[in-house]
């Protein structure tokens, strides 16, 4: 394909994202195919010679289409949000035009300065702290994949500084500390690491966040049996019900055991703190005066497409000690003089995307003004949606609504009373299994709180508007009766 | 930005491209900006108000570009060439533009079942055997972003065996097996996870090959004192100098090591397995034979855009054993039932690039001839290279020259012959900072072997031709020309 082809082949692809955002509506949220619907149907090798671009791309429309579940349709309210602006669009364009893997300032300087500026511009809008800025020249930003990544990393890191801390240490003894409502990020960073993990419990009665009591109280009786707990992956805004540890006492308990890592991941919750108003309750004063790290993602409920988790930590030398890789073949004169932050040494690969560019696309277009908006828009949109559950008497909520997430269920009627937890859960269940008959109506997903079963209603997406939620609940609702009259007739 | 306007920006972006690419000669091959050039110019925080897209996307042009390193430079020697066809740039598009996470079949089956395809289609471009193949239901690929992510996920998997089986192991005592030319993928899979590598000694008289003799020796010592090696990760063209490790004799020494993983990684040279005649250089049989896994990065010298790390294993059972992670909302009916890849058991993190569109839309374009031919023509404008290497009394081959990349350096004068290795190391030191003083004309990369160091010339970018690997050389050849002038008035 030459130039002309491509931008032929540019256009062309540009309008057809035009129509698929146009019709995304029209389109059914989940996608409707069977297993197999696609390995079935495509050859079994690669063409011989080279087929017509054309083709190719109206296959996208074809066969690859239907096979897509519509992660930007406004009656998607599964998991979280998944940024996808045409702005960050846009940046991720560019940035593939560049195809850079900007592992050293020198592999081009634009993409490691833009970093370390939207990552400044990030903390600020956030409200994190000096300390967090790359400015400091001791903390500072990196852009992560994910944040299953960005755990990773941050053990990695801790576990060096642990190790250095106390040398005789053997790893057989470290323990990760997560809760039971922690993202799979902490099962995952202890499978990759080979390392322990230990989920502390956390109670409904606390809306499922982690005391410092809890934290204490294990702390001590693992150290006495000679375990090394090393860090400490708290959570503001879990996956399941947007539990928000409690911070200030989790950092009290921390004072008096500095070789702890204390990282705070707030994937999805974290860029609430755009608005000052969030900051209290997503207790923003406790991250900057204890923790280690930090992370959120912009890819989720931050108009940034993914992949763009942004990880902040307080001192960059225990990434950089722990991760420095450089051969003769990446050494750099500016390296070599410590003029410049080279990325490789900050998170796990060596090469990378160029992926800052989509975070200052988006932050300028947006502005801070804009961030906000769209933040408090999915936030009011979540408070109508409460206060549809609450006029409903067949449904409770389970937790307290958090930001733009509400944990809800049937509630068991009074003739059914004696069937306790397992009823209301097998209620809860069937009127699940329902909902996702009408998965190309709407997608929302099952949690487990301990040992309740709930739906969750995620609400952030960009084209999500107060009729769809009103559609949306109307589906719930019929269903949720249907699966009552179901259980009278019984 | 609504529907209209984004069509505005991305026939423009379209556009900036085209002339990005058309202009790509007259461009400084490395951006020539100094340290903080961006830093220095760029607001401290983001704008309180939206900007225009207009002029966001004009700073592209006038802030971002000076700071580039254009690695599709036709005089880009550097490193391995990064691929970026505008094919896979197309892909790329299409696939940001729906923003999936794919961690599981029903978060898009297409992209599941199509990663499935392309790999199992790749496998067969490349010669590996059934064993690699998704359709064996036992082995299969998967895309991961980086070769280094890919060794650390297959040393993560590799350990989990090797704990399995030696359930008393210690994690003190795991090694991992490298060679002192290895990629630093393998130094980093030893910070992340924490455990010992070992870097095996290689001969200049085997051109930096590990021999099974070194590993067998190394390997009854280490196993003697207690150490526990569980993954030997050997390469198929290592980065300095595309040294390939000598894979049968390494099969035949772990033949009696059931317990120790055997990974190839061929980062580089993998792709070249597209075309049969180079299948015997690379050793493929034996790594259909031996090896437990392979890895091959598309996005080097395989047309497609970064990141695309194809990493095959011949048994899944142990990434899944090893990586599962399924909290009950990450649960599906189709994956409790046995009948989809969810990919999240394959790889680091949780959500995941739809990558696998790039390699459909890039094969497809190509046909297996058109890879072919992209692959020769790399290897035909090496051989030219070499062949003025080879004419030119002031130079010499270090390395006999691999597929193409070669090695190469200043010769001694015979009147300065007494001077020995340190002094023809000062002579080519001189020669590459002449040669970085004229980075905007092109781009190499200097390297060690042992301790020999030597200026690398990789070819395999898709606009280099050969007019331009002679207008390179007619640099390197008068600035070699001007050391030894110098060393002589000296």
């Amino acid at each position: 394909m030459d130039i002309e082809a491509f931008r032929k082949a540019g256009y062309q692809a540009i309008d057809r994202i035009c129509d698929y955002y146009a019709t995304m509506q029209d389109r059914p949220v989940v996608s409707q195919v069977q297993p197999g619907y696609l390995l079935e149907t495509l050859p079994e090798s690669a063409p011989e010679h080279g087929e017509k671009f054309e083709e190719i791309a109206d296959d996208f429309q074809k066969l690859i289409l239907p096979g897509i579940t519509h992660w930007q349709h406004p009656n998607f309210y599964a998991y979280f949000p998944t940024a996808n602006s045409f702005e960050g669009l846009l940046g991720d364009l560019y940035s593939s035009s560049v195809a850079n893997p900007t592992f050293s300032w020198l592999a081009s300087p634009a993409c490691t300065e833009l970093e370390q500026v939207v990552m400044d511009w990030s903390a600020k809008l956030f409200g994190l702290g000096d300390r967090f800025l790359c400015k400091s020249k001791v903390g500072g930003g990196v852009i992560q994949t994910t944040a299953s990544e960005g755990a990773v990393v941050v053990c990695v890191a801790a576990r060096a500084r642990y190790m250095k801390m106390n040398p005789s240490a053997k790893l057989e003894d470290l323990v990760i500390y997560t809760t039971t409502q922690t993202h799979s990020l902490g099962t995952k960073a202890g499978l990759i690491l080979g390392l322990d993990v230990r989920a502390l419990e956390v109670k409904a009665e606390d809306e499922y966040a982690l005391r410092g009591s809890t934290l204490k109280e294990v702390l001590e009786a693992d150290l006495a049996r000679g375990k090394r707990p090393f860090v400490v992956l708290a959570t503001v805004g879990t996956t399941s019900s947007g539990a928000i540890d409690e911070l200030e006492e989790i950092g009290e308990v921390l004072r008096d055991h500095p070789s702890i890592w204390y990282h705070v991941d707030s994937a999805w919750a974290g860029v609430a703190f755009a608005c000052p108003e969030f900051r209290s309750v997503g207790k923003l004063d406790a991250i900057n005066k204890y923790a280690d790290s930090f992370c959120t993602n912009f890819h989720k409920w931050g108009l940034v497409n993914f992949d763009a988790s942004a990880l902040w930590v307080t001192d960059r030398t225990y990434l950089t000690d722990a991760l420095d890789v450089t051969p003769e073949f990446l050494r750099t004169k500016q390296h070599d003089a410590g003029l410049v932050v080279d990325y490789r040494n900050w998170h796990l690969g060596l090469g990378r995307r160029f992926r800052s560019l989509k975070v200052w696309f988006v932050l300028r277009s947006y502005g801070v003004e804009g961030f906000q908006k769209h933040i408090r828009k999915g936030i009011e949109a979540n408070k109508h949606f409460v206060a549809l559950v609450k006029k409903s008497p067949e449904f409770e909520l389970v937790t307290t609504p958090i930001l733009a997430l509400t944990v809800f269920r049937l509630a068991l009627p009074t003739s059914a009373a004696d069937g306790g937890l397992p009823a209301v859960n097998d209620l809860n269940r069937k009127l699940y299994a329902r909902l996702m008959e009408h998965s190309d109506k709407l997608y929302l997903t099952q949690t487990m709180l301990n040992d309740v079963f709930c739906l969750r209603f995620a609400i952030g997406a960009q084209r999500t508007e107060v009729a769809h939620i009103d559609q949306a609940w109307k589906l719930v609702k019929a269903n949720g009766q249907a699966v009552l009259q179901e259980l009278e007739r019984n």
